[in-house]
């Protein structure tokens, strides 16, 4: 029931702040005889790398990912894998100002109050450098899942401009720097989120993962259900205020005959659904369709309008967070949101033949 | 791990079907020298009990609470506490039905798919029953948080009509069939779900929970946020497609300075919070703010229209649902919704007292 | 984690008083499709209950099991089996004394030390009776594990008389009360036991479970090691001092030369191993042999010898503890130290597929 | 539920292997406000670290421990404590002549045929480098209990020569480079291990492990039992065959009124126990008498000594292992022993304030 650990069978452990020396994390229950190498993992790393462009921190970290254990001759061994990604551009000083008052909208102030202290450097704990590992582990879980199974993520809603799913291009997501399969909301986007960051302000987004090719059977009830894991997972994401699973809130518009996914004779394996209102998933475990998630990031708390806050002595004060934030956390949200997919989907394909042979 | 637990250290583990003998949970870890009773359990039973009116299925389920082991001359002993309740109005041939045909948008086909074996009896495990169960645990877990912890849900949405906020009225909550805090809206909600009854179809809606006294610092980084939990907690009740913690997906459209709930000194043991788009947590902690949580459910896929599917061998068919259902199972879901708010806290009050004391 | 289950995949939750109106337990994970009818659990039961000759407590218990959820149509579903056992023949007015009083090396002092009250009927959560749902469970553990995995418990010891292994009888273990495969011993243990029980005394014993067909690979490294997860379940059975898996203690004893067990080319699929020193397992994990875990239970400590002790409020006092008991424990110790055999095994079946397939 | 991780609460995971970069643990769980630095747990990495005396492997490890996250400032912040220590004298070529050949009684056949791969280097992950991990998570669970709760650990046995206990000298223990607390027994160890050594055998060892000042109250029922935790760790160490509490095997040989440890009126808080039989422990949960653990320790599979073996394909071969090994690793398991010890005592004191605040 570890704090800092996910997953069952495929169980991932993390651990590291921000300024700390490095960050990484443990698999542990990854099957032997997969072959993995750093330079597969390193493709998803640099996904998330910050410092890419203008529209992310200006952070700049290789996060190049060294496997430490579990892994010997280039195949996993069944014993745990050890992943480091050491911090190399940590610049303590620019948040120096944060180390007596608390951002409001952060994890500051709700550290401080329950363990006495925090590593007040560039969030500590709840940085989203956190994010890291998990994009390494879900490198690794991809490799669990196999070929056929396939995790894509982008962009539907910057601040409160949404794309138009007519002009949906799956092509498009990997042409901008949003991973915006809309490539008319790219532009305006852009400038968008240029006038966002020259005003020293943030905003937020909504992000969708989709799956396909999950295998029919994954999850189980009551407790274990995949669509709970999978809301449990997005929600562990910094910023992140709400998980959908296929219609979500949408759902609660809907008719009974309008939400059914109508089902037609199929290729003699599995029926055809007529449409997927269900996200994939019906009574927790998975149907064969495309599993959809959707979340919401929040805009984040460290920026450069002043603030009323308090001082850790419970003063009033002032705030403005100077130091290298990204105007929307929403764009590096993908990676992590395809990783905590493949994460929790690994987990439930290791359980679900554990239980099922 | 197991699929049908939840909680870790306030542990809930349920069991039982729809048409079985009987169902119930076990409730493990839960602290000595608490005063129970069947009575004060029986209190939240009587709320979500079906047949109340005829907005809910017309089941006749005294749902009469038993406690079996766990408590001793009215005390909890700390040994676990297993909880039952007869099922009396099975009525199996209603469900005859559904033996051989899927129902499009229900558990029929995943169990199936899964398991090869389904107990198709009014949806077996997955049937809504099961919730029955969670609120017999929610009652000890109000306990275990004590008085000062308030735990009250309602509906702010049925389809596409929702409550108007200016006109919510906390007393009015209890004097609808709707837990509706919008008197208005319990009139049109009236008309519009007698009209889906009578048309043999049914709806979704949402549910709003909201817990006050809830001490700061329940929660843990980074994958026992309370969030995470309370995510994953209100995605296990039969037909949620969406959760959402304070904003939810509001937050999207917001810039960092309208989402920041500012502070100001307060009574010198904690700030003043300005606003609470947080939701009570911050960083996966609680605040000491409101915790509020919603979440949609979906319409159920059990109605009268008729849907085309498949059979279990892979026909083409067309299902029509007879039997008793709940035109609109949200109404049901908000005593299941705050049991399931007051499970996450009392595990994390007791996880938090355990790492800090 | 919690304190009353075990097993992860396979995962067993008991609860109930010796006094209370029943107890049972849960078992959650278990694979579908496998048959199971209440007779074939009975059979278990049968051989643990009490009152079956004068060596053990004359309670009268028919220990009838019921299966409550998870079994349809004579298979298991997938979802979570409920087993219950009525309790029949209380008699509390027996242990009217101990209500004030602890039994000197009885878990009735740490009981209310650590949680300030206790269910002091017949010993309570802490009663051998809680054994009866291990046993229920087992019979489920067995039709998982198969019939190729065969599990057969057997006395070594009781009080300072030990079988001698040239005499060693598999056939002779059913045929005397004390599940003794030396013919001679049950005899010598006949007279023993009975000048023990008339003197109003107990003693303790060793038993010996063997484990055959056990698939190699079973178990992990290195805090999920089969022998691990084997010794912390026999320890956890009532009165249990003490665990050995294959030498055991006498393995201190030993050079390596004598220690190792060599091999040589087998059948083709797995060697030959030409000693079992090692009990089957090698670095947590199944080899394929025999499966050995041994395992000592101290005297009981309800007897009708004065102790002295103290009150519940600290007083000097003596105490005689009247009731049913068994003058040697360890003889039903037997069907339960098998039972968990087959629990941990089963568990272990399914984790190992989960991880490899 | 992870393989390799143990304790709830309090929880360790350790990977690594003995011939990678590096092995370490993380350690989540642990309360905030900790004062903790590298040179405290240095202190006990150095009672394990290997070449100290003739006795222990000649592999040269400075051991030297690395904190890398969750203490801030020379205290611990309530997030992950990841602690490494980097693998410096690895010399791959000794370990040449076991990549095709199983030594009997090693891990390496039960590995390979699970995984179907192994690190056959030095023993890859079931190496007993891995316990330097455990060593330094044991120096954090020290602090977690705090200055009242001593732990200490000793030989009782190497080979078949016991120590003779009317000689027991605490003070003792530390002079000797056996943990032996028999002067005369440590002379009568050095000329026998010396025989071993150059005769290339290798002998067991049984060690006892005792922890005083423990508070009353830790442990639960029924699978949460203190001492089911403590079977469970000791069994996970390397080479373990046999784990007793208190009495353990001798228990079996005692009647019911010699085995009470009787009570008086004590100093008003708790009674005196006239004995300590039960090694501290009752129906699980610790009394407050001193906590006593024994555990054999077998002899190494590494051995200079011919034995009959297979290789990887299965063919009849015969295996000398070279390489640098401990004629006894009980000396080694010592300070292992007691780092278990603290780790299951600093759980169940979170896991009990938890439950009972």
């Amino acid at each position: 029931m570890s704090h800092n650990s996910f997953g069952h069978l495929f169980r991932v452990t993390t651990w590291g702040e921000s300024h700390g020396p490095a960050l990484g994390c443990i698999i542990d229950g990854c099957p032997s005889l997969i072959d993995i190498t750093e330079e597969e993992i390193q493709v998803w790393m640099d996904q998330r790398k910050p410092g890419q462009n203008r529209f992310t921190t200006q952070r700049r970290e290789p996060d190049a990912v060294k496997i430490l254990s579990g892994v010997f001759e280039g195949k996993t061994t069944g014993t745990p894998i050890s992943l480091m990604i050491e911090n190399v551009d940590q610049r303590s000083k620019d948040y120096g100002d944060i180390k007596e008052k608390f951002r409001p909208g952060h994890a500051d102030y709700s550290y401080q109050t329950k363990y006495g202290i925090r590593d007040y450097r560039g969030g500590g704990r709840s940085s989203a450098r956190e994010t890291a590992a998990r994009v390494a582990a879900g490198g690794i879980a991809r490799k669990v899942l196999g070929d056929n199974v396939k995790i894509k993520g982008y962009l539907t809603q910057i601040g409160d401009k949404v794309i138009d799913r007519s002009r949906f291009d799956w092509d498009e997501i990997d042409n901008n720097p949003f991973w915006c399969p809309d490539a008319e909301m790219a532009q305006v986007w852009t400038k968008y989120l240029d006038a966002i960051r020259k005003n020293g302000s943030s905003v937020g987004a909504v992000i969708e993962v989709v799956a396909s090719g999950v295998p029919a059977g994954l999850g189980a009830p009551i407790y274990g259900k995949l669509d709970s894991d999978l809301a449990g997972a997005m929600m562990t994401i910094n910023a992140v205020k709400g998980v959908e699973i296929g219609e979500g809130f949408s759902a609660a518009a809907l008719t009974g005959e309008s939400n059914a996914d109508e089902m037609r004779k199929g290729d003699g394996q599995s029926p055809d659904f007529l449409s997927n209102h269900a996200g994939g998933i019906l009574g927790g475990i998975s149907t064969g369709q495309d599993v959809v998630v959707r979340f919401a990031v929040k805009p984040t708390s460290s920026i450069l309008k002043p603030r009323a806050t308090v001082t850790k002595s419970g003063e009033d004060a002032e705030i403005v967070t100077k130091g290298r934030h990204d105007p929307c956390v929403g764009i590096r949200a993908v990676p992590v949101g395809e990783a905590m997919m493949a994460c929790v989907l690994a987990d439930h394909l290791l359980r679900h033949r554990g239980q099922q042979g």
